[in-house]
């Protein structure tokens, strides 16, 4: 479900960016654990915390999102 | 900041398809005070909510968030 595909799309982003998982924690204010959570598709964030990760991968959150509906669909 | 963006985005997009806050709240499938929280900025929705939200204003997260931060950078 949507949590899965956007965990998807977290993950690729960072790695484009040869981010680790502590860095992008340090750099959003969460704990890694946080985002190994979010890669997982374990947790749905809110939209405050979708922000800050958007600003950390320094992309739009229309534009994760528009990632997060392909991957959606590719999934169903 | 970001949830008072969004919350204008939800209201002009319920307001648009003449849906009362009650009938939105019914759609989704959450109580009528949380849409009300919600259009005054005052809660951060999780993005499983945010999906259930665009799919009863029938149109895409991406195309939500693109309304968003439109109204956000008016905003500031």
């Amino acid at each position: 479900m949507i949590d899965k595909a956007f965990a998807q799309v977290i993950r690729e982003l960072r790695l484009s960016l040869a981010l680790s998982q502590e860095a992008l924690a340090h750099e959003v204010g969460i704990h890694r654990t946080y985002v190994s959570q979010l890669e997982r598709g374990l947790k749905s964030p809110s939209l405050k915390t979708i922000f800050k990760i958007s600003k950390a991968l320094n992309v739009s959150i229309a534009e994760m999102m528009r990632l997060t509906e392909m991957q959606l669909a590719e999934d169903s």
